[in-house]
């Protein structure tokens, strides 16, 4: 029988740990697990790396059947409490504690032909969870994030991002300038191309072929990418644009890029 | 000399009015006109358009010079003031009263094979904001709102526009089924096609020529577009999807298909 336990009380030990993977990065980094809260990241949610599951009480009454099936252990949460812990305004009632997926960076370099995506400082967790989901969609190989991104695990992108997370191999950058440059020298070596984009770039995004190993690089949502990483791209591109607008919105620019990969790559 | 008024009291009706602006959609409605806050949108702010300027205190000193070069009523509000009708968290102590810009949908329809984009009960004001935003970028001519769609002047849509609002022409719609039928006939005869975005559609989204008259369909978040919108629509078409994600976020589908367009249309 699955293992269950009742909890009443804000001062569980239990309850103070997912407050904590909720709320802190060095837990979660320490831990290599965090935090995915709704029905939807519940059902998702790969054996394999699925931890616990917290229930609210009254959730619990309709959902035993689908929440027992897991064989994972179940804490029942009073209502009052989950409310407490939840990081969303309306609770759904569900949260699961989940290991971080492993992604091998030596093993994502090897992937035939790969399709990669490099944020260089992605602040905004909706648009970091938007281009993990949509990355997902559009079959990139891997996203590798500098250590100047949002935290992938943090709750805003795990929501953004739909689930991708368990399926989508992250990788995140702790960086020096040394290592990014080994890091583009080894893509290079393996014939990967790396792609900048840059508003005043000659080059139109949807001219060079994307069919053989590709990054794109998207830069910071207000100040482009960084001189250091642009350095280390083969070539610049940009993304035509009409009337007065100044750029576009990172995850639109990164959409539009992988999509374009794809389309290519169906063809 | 432009027309300065200092205003220290919450009770100025000038205040209430802002304050009604920023969160009622029926005053908005009623005034044909909106409140945009922040120095982006004070300094895209048309001439023809801007009505009204509201400038805190403390922020009107440093930018005293570029406030009363516009020539229009200036209204300083003490900072404390201020704070309390801003939308924002971190007020940029500026916001303007801008006309609501008329389109006139007969001359929009008479565009040279025009680039639409029908919104069909899009409820996200960031989405509807960046769908905005995207399509000036894309070069479309115009976007279409069914009257289920977020208020496009409401605060969030405002911001996240980034004054595209005040250059793309959108039409609200506030129609009946038969209008909607009525409207796509002209389209129709004008030779614009009608596009519906379906997960199931056969047509994969980059193959048919979108050089002419085109719109496109985006519809609701959760629910898709409606059956009474697809009805009405020339060919269904979908985005191919990688990987177990289910959907592609509102305003990325919309921008892979505008810049799809754009694409098609600079070749």
């Amino acid at each position: 029988m699955t293992n269950r336990t009742v909890i009443t009380a804000a001062s569980n030990p239990k309850i103070k740990h997912v407050k904590a993977l909720l709320s802190k990065g060095k837990v979660r980094r320490s831990e290599l697990c965090f935090a995915a809260e709704g029905v939807h990241l519940f059902e998702e949610a790969p054996d394999a790396l699925l931890r616990e599951i917290y229930v609210a009480e009254s959730f619990f009454k309709t959902s035993e059947e689908a929440v027992l099936k897991k064989n994972k252990p179940v804490y029942i949460v009073e209502d009052r409490l989950f409310e407490q812990i939840s990081d969303t305004q309306s609770p759904q009632g569900i949260l699961c504690v989940v290991q971080i997926p492993y992604a091998d960076p030596m093993q994502l370099i090897g992937t035939d032909q790969p399709l990669f995506l490099l944020l260089d400082e992605i602040r905004d967790p909706g648009n970091l969870g938007t281009m993990i989901r949509t990355g997902e969609a559009a079959g990139v190989s891997g996203i590798w994030l500098t250590d100047g991104c949002a935290d992938p695990y943090q709750p805003k992108v795990v929501r953004s991002a739909m689930g991708a997370l368990y399926r989508v191999p992250v990788i995140s950058l702790n960086q020096t300038e040394e290592d990014l440059q080994q890091m583009a020298q080894i893509w290079k070596d393996k014939g990967i191309r790396l792609y900048g984009t840059l508003l005043g770039a000659v080059q139109v995004y949807d001219k060079p072929d994307y069919r053989t190993g590709t990054a794109f690089v998207i830069g910071n949502e207000s100040r482009g990418v960084s001189p250091e990483v642009l350095a280390l791209c083969d070539e610049q591109i940009r993304i035509p644009m009409r009337g007065q607008v100044e750029s576009l919105n990172a995850a639109i620019a990164a959409s539009l890029l992988m999509f374009e990969a794809a389309r290519q790559r169906r063809m």
